[in-house]
Formats: C-alpha cells, structure tokens, sequence
C-alpha cells in the first residue's frame, strides 16, 4: 500500500500559511519535503555537493523531470514537469509549500550554494527578481558594454535590472510612471537617466536611443512607447505578467526590425551563475526586513506596492516554538 | 542657379505610372534615373564591378546615405534616408519611378549582379520576396537543419519562403486559410505539411511543434495560434504589415520564452547573398508572365489576391516605340 505523504516525508515542519480564502496568514503545522537562504542542517546520502553548515538557498523551483530535452539543457524552468516551491505539487502529489516556515527538504539538484559574501538578508530576493532580469539578458544578448538598457518599471524585478545592467556595464534608464522614483533611481541605484513615461516630451526625446528594454511592467500597458524608445534592431524582453493581450503595432517591429521576447526565472545552473556574479559585483535587493507576525500588513502593503523593494522575512529569528 | 531634374538626368524613358487617383496606368514619358533584371547598356566611368552586358538586377532600394552607422553595416534597407525603387524621393528631390519602363539609371552601388543560371522572369520576384524572407530567417537564427519552420500565408512572399526552408534543410509545414492549397503546397511547393489554420482540430494537433515561424499575413490575424504551435525558445517573425496592432498575448511568450520580430527587406550585401543562395538550390518564383497592357487587369486580379503567386512584367517585349 502506498504510504501517506505524512509517511513518506515525516519531518515535521512549522510555517505560516493562508489556510483560507481571506488570504490571512496563521501558524500552521504541516509535514512537507520543500522551500530560501539557510543553512544546511543535514544532506541525504548521497549527496556530495554540499554538508552541514554550507550556506546555500532554494529558489522558485524545487524540481522538474530531469529526463526531458528542456532539462537537460538546464531549462528546468521550462520543463513541463517543473514544480515550484510554492503553490506546486511535487512528483508525489503533495503539496509544495513555500518558505514562511523552520526549514524545507530539497532535492539536491535544486539547492543554490550561496556566496560567502552576499547577505542573506538582501540577498535572498536574488532567486527569483535577480535571475529573472538576468537570464533574459544572457539568452537575448543585452549585455555588450556600452549600450543603453531601458528598465521598464522600478521594483523588485526592476531595481534588481539597474543594478545587474550597470554591472554589465551598460548605459541604464529607468522608464516610469511615477517621477518621485528619479532620485533614488539615479542617485541610490545607480541609472544613468530616467524617462517619466506619462510625459510625452520626455518620451519623445529618448526616441530611438535604447538597444534594450526590460520590461518588469504586469500590468496591462502600451507597447507602442517602449518600442518607439528601441533603436534599430534594438529588444524588447518582459518579464512581467499582464493578464490581457497587449496591443502589437507591427510597422515599427518590422521597419526597425525590433523583437518582443519573453523570459521566466531561469535554470538551476545559471542561477547559480547569477548568484556569484551578483556577489562579486557587490548587488544586493533593497529590502525591508520583517518577523512573521508582520506578515499580514506586508501582504496588504504589497497589494499597495508599498515596498522598497521586497519585503524579507527574518524565519529564525520569528520562530520560537 | 540649380539644374532642373530634366538636366540633371537627361535620359529620356518611357513607361508606365497611374497618373491619376483612378490607379489605372497608362503610357508615360518622364525622366529618370531609377529602375529590375535586365542587362547593362552604358556604366559611369568610374563603375569598375560591372560592365557592358551583364545580367544585373535592383531591388526595392536604389539610395541610402551611404555613411550612417546602418549603411556601414550593409543595412542600407533600413538607412533612414534610404531610397525606394518607387513612390520614394532621390538625394535630389526628384521621384523615384519605379520599374515599369525601358531602362534605369541606377547608383552601382545599389546594382546586382544576376546569376547566370537565374532565369530573369521567375529569379526577378526574388529581389523582393526572396530577401524579404532570407534576411529574417539569417538574422533570427531560423536556419538549423532539421529544425521546423511554419510559413503563414502562402502567397508571393510564403511560397518563396517554403522553397528556401527547404534549401536549409528545415522541415516545412505552411500554415493557411485556405484547404484547397495543399495540393499545391506540398507536391509542388515541396512543403512537409499544411495545417489550415481555420481547423482547430488541425491546430491544435501542432501545437508546440514550430522552431520557427515566418507570418507572411498582411491581414489584421490573431497571434495567439501562431505562437501556440511554437516550441519553447521558438520565434515568430512577422514579414507582413497589417495596418492595425495586433494582439499579443503576454503569458505564452514568457512561459515558453518566445519572440516576436519583425523584419523588412533587407540590405545589398545580403541580397547578393541571397540571389547566390538562390541560384545554387534552383529557387525561382511561380510567376505568370504578362505584357505591359495587360498591367491594369494584373491590378485588379492582384486586389483579389488573384495571382500564383507573382506577375512579372516582360517589358522588354512590351515597348516597341
């Protein structure tokens, strides 16, 4: 007979959860195999890779097939199989759980060696906003020194592209909606410029100046601008999620011979990239650090999008069973 | 005191234009510089690369600046001050007239030169379809052996297009609204497959099966099914210009991380290339020849999209003055 997933994966495991439609957080009791940045407390048998006490993280995905032509690749993200650390199911159909709790069980092949150097405060927002910036600029090439990246939206995923981009050593304006967002664009991120995108004489003047453009923008919004601002051959990559299709003027794609392409977080392998390049270039995620208990008004801050930039839950210190 | 444009380019040429807003065209005496395939009669004396009796050839372009960072990369199709075959202007101010007519005088520069083994009458089309589709398929990456191509909308362009997939060694499947153009696609065409793009059950059994696609479709059409029948990493490039935006539907394109370019004609250098190309798999276009007076019935029949799949005018036999 099958074992209960109780039985299957005893650790006991305490977290947070919304264990109702409210969307409230409570403290709940459950029995789980998955979840952010920690430290390793004990290794399976067969695994080499890492020992007690190593710092490592786990990301957005907590595993995939492994067979498939997309993972072997190192596209687990893409691999149709692929299950997320939260809100997923794992091969067994149990629940995958997220990261508001003690500790997590990982497949091995999922977990992050975190550098010694980088906070893991400020550092765990990497996983999923740093990766998913810095994948699309690897497999599109938006990373020639010297060229002018646009960063379509300044927030968690948006901040995390100034940063990466002037790592990369390129020219970085920051295109927005809200001109309050110019000072700490340029004088604390670092962005070379910024474009009020409501302000029309401001949009026209950065017309055909942008080789790239990462739009971080998940609401439903207009094309037209953000390719208008491209130069010839000049990419257009979102990574945001409208949930309604956007209106493609195709004169200007064809004439410019531009492109709009896609990109979801990344594989395990150039995650793992990403950690270490962001680690030798110092970058880190602005964040707000909080306990547990505070995480009710984070989610309602959220909806809000009052944050700078991610909210980062401080798990060992809020537990104390 | 500045020459007109009549003594400037004394050649007196003799054609055919609509000179009204009827669009029907008639005789025509004007003076030019500009024009198809056909043979050298007198070069400039400084024009070392072709002489008196080569087959040559020109395409859409016959101007560009000629010094612009986009005219230094052979991009000349996409110069901002680029010269058009017809309906455009010459550094001069005069018009660009087009090809209907006897002769041309054209910049060497913008003069190809035409294989041997290129039939004039169905190797002409190429300038045009031909490099419209090649110089996409070179610059997005869309010629792996092996890899599948779909082709939307067979027509001047699409069938161009199915021939020179076949000449990479890509598999080739032409999507189409149009059932009855199987036959023809696939036994005379040399097309792998049909999928009509009206028949859901036809589309959905492709899904995710496409490298790549060229979408020759003038139309206003929906993206979603296209997109659909992309693997992940496929790209979609748009040749064709609808006169409306599309509707892009954001969440296929970054699950499935695909893009969406366009792409227009392309430069000189490249459109040698492509005749070269051409000329070694015996690609030619399926044209049906016609006189000069028959022009103004090709224009109705070309309205109703009645043509398989391009006229080509024999001028040469037309003017007898």
């Amino acid at each position: 007979m099958a074992k209960s997933p109780e039985e299957e994966h005893p650790q006991k495991v305490f977290g947070w959860a919304a264990r109702d439609s409210s969307g409230s957080l409570s403290p709940f009791h459950f029995s789980r195999r998955h979840e952010m940045v920690g430290v390793v407390t004990k290794t399976g048998k067969s695994v080499t890779k890492f020992k007690e006490g190593d710092s490592v993280g786990v990301g957005v995905i907590v595993g995939s097939c492994n067979t498939c032509e997309t993972c072997q690749q190192d596209l687990e993200n893409y691999c149709p199989k692929v299950i997320f650390t939260y809100n997923s199911h794992n091969h067994d159909k149990t629940k995958t759980y997220g990261g508001y709790s003690d500790m997590i069980v990982v497949d091995h092949r999922f977990v992050l060696r975190f550098p010694d150097n980088l906070p893991p405060d400020s550092g765990a927002p990497l996983l999923c906003a740093g990766i998913t910036v810095y994948s699309p600029m690897k497999y599109y090439g938006m990373t020639e020194p010297g060229k002018h990246l646009g960063v379509a939206g300044l927030g968690g995923l948006g901040h995390i592209a100034v940063k990466i981009g002037k790592a990369f050593g390129l020219k970085v304006t920051v295109i927005s909606t809200s001109p309050a967002k110019e000072d700490e664009a340029i004088n604390r991120l670092g962005a070379d410029s910024f474009v009020v995108s409501t302000d029309p004489a401001q949009v026209k003047a950065a017309m055909g100046t942008m080789d790239y453009i990462i739009d971080t923008v998940s609401a439903v919004h207009a094309l037209a601008p953000l390719i208008g601002l491209l130069k010839l051959n000049g990419k257009l990559v979102t990574v945001g999620l409208p949930n309604k299709p956007l209106e493609l003027p195709i004169f200007p794609l064809v004439l410019g011979r531009k492109l709009v392409g896609g990109s979801d977080i990344g594989g395990i392998k150039e995650t793992q990239e990403m950690l270490d390049f962001c680690a030798k270039h110092n970058i880190t995620s602005e964040i707000e650090l909080i306990k547990m208990d505070y995480i009710n008004t984070a989610m309602e801050r959220l909806a809000k999008s009052d944050v700078r930039y991610r909210f980062v839950i401080d798990v060992g210190n809020s537990f104390s069973q």
